[in-house]
């Protein structure tokens, strides 16, 4: 019998950030391809007894392809196993669930979404931007500065125009283009904006400045997120204290007891 | 002692959707305020203990104005409890989160965000809808039908010409309207779009057509959201199975043990 591939979220960083449906797959999975940017804490989650493969595109020096990726999900699945590939965020938002649903579905295999909370919304939540608000933005805007050649890239001026709150993923750390970017999108130099570096983790940083001064930002380690609009005026002030527990011991003992890996051990990638 | 406010989104609807965060959270609280969209399975995941209020602003015929909402839970954490404001989705999109969090740094109460998955990401999931595609959209924007009277409206033709996903929170029942509201902002009447009913849960529908004929579909239990955009495409063919196990039972046993209250008991609002 063939398996099932679960397209699973692991939220913005955090392991508590993950969902309750997410944890029990990382249980149960005799297999997890897991991206780059997911944890080493979320890893540790992963029963002892699944196969760890790292997909990450940026995995050393080693190009994985998306193909390999599909190929590999694929053969897993064929062979019976029950997969877990595990996104950072959310795996509908950036992260090329699309072409993964539509490999499997091509290939007959079973597939499942899982969604998570996309990093947005943990970096909305830890700088305490609301990114709506009933008087000043009644929209708010998933974009990213990293295109793909071939992609139709949305219209930033348009988008800019809007009124609505940016929130660009995968900014860069060209800070001066960026700043130009908007500017030539037709925002005012004025215009509040916040670099939020590796949201809902201990390591969090948060730069408040403007669009005209956003080059004067020093450089965030990434991932990191740009909000854009009036709304970052309701930042928290300070450079705020990590608010979450963020730790794995936060996950309640009962739920993971038996399943954590002392170490964990990857799979070469097929 | 003061007592802290924890700001919780509850995510799109399935129990096993909320964060292992969020459940902790709920499972530990003195009191929870409630909006009307939270789900009774949710509820039921409180602590016994814990004083249980439904501030749904339609709750029943009584209107609770925002006012009360906060005068509630900085009375509540002043009174020394610990206080979880449950929102359904994410707090930080369409929640009103921004007015709270103001109101609770005026009063001196300490408060923390905990990011929710938003029921967009719950519904695409669901619907199998990539939000983003590297081929066809680079970005995606979540905005509301609803305005608040002296909100500033975001400009549906800029948003609707940028290219980008369009997801409509609360598009409400005139299908019509939204139909004619859409061409108005540019969109071509064969752009796809789906209504997304009850996201993740076991009562959820979908309903697939195009901007020109949204009137012609059947009118969905609300809560609903419209997805508009190239990328509907992408969403499973026929009506689809409810993929997720959805039920409380699918959470942990040992996570909720001692904690399932037999039946709701509201606390009448202050």
């Amino acid at each position: 019998m063939k398996g099932k591939v679960s397209l699973v979220g692991a939220g913005p960083g955090d392991p508590e950030l993950l969902t309750v449906k997410a944890l029990r797959l990382l249980r149960t999975a005799d297999a997890v391809l897991y991206d780059e940017l997911v944890s080493a804490e979320i890893l540790k989650l992963i029963s002892p007894a699944a196969q760890l493969h790292n997909v990450g595109k940026r995995c050393g020096t080693k190009k994985i392809q998306q193909e390999e990726i599909n190929f590999l999900m694929i053969a897993l699945a064929d062979s019976g196993l029950n997969v877990v590939r595990l996104k950072s965020g959310d795996p509908m938002i950036f992260g090329r669930a699309g072409e993964e649903i539509e490999a499997l579905r091509k290939a007959n295999i079973d597939c499942e979404i899982v969604p998570g909370v996309t990093s947005a919304l943990g970096a909305a939540a830890s700088a305490q931007i609301p990114l709506t608000h009933r008087r000043e933005s009644s929209a708010v805007v998933f974009l990213t500065a990293h295109q793909a050649s071939n992609s139709e890239a949305a219209d930033w001026s348009k988008l800019a125009g809007s009124g609505a709150t940016l929130v660009i993923y995968m900014p860069g750390h060209n800070y001066a283009d960026m700043s130009a970017r908007l500017k030539a999108a037709g925002l005012a130099s004025d215009t509040p904006c916040a670099i939020v570096s590796r949201a809902t983790t201990p390591d969090q940083e948060t730069f408040r400045t403007s669009v005209g001064k956003l080059q004067t930002s020093p450089t965030l380690p990434a991932p990191t997120l740009l909000v854009v609009g009036d709304v970052v005026r309701h930042a928290v002030d300070e450079k705020f204290e990590f608010a979450s527990s963020g730790s794995e011991i936060s996950i309640p003992a009962e739920l993971v007891s038996g399943f954590r890996a002392e170490s964990i051990q990857e799979e070469p990638v097929a």
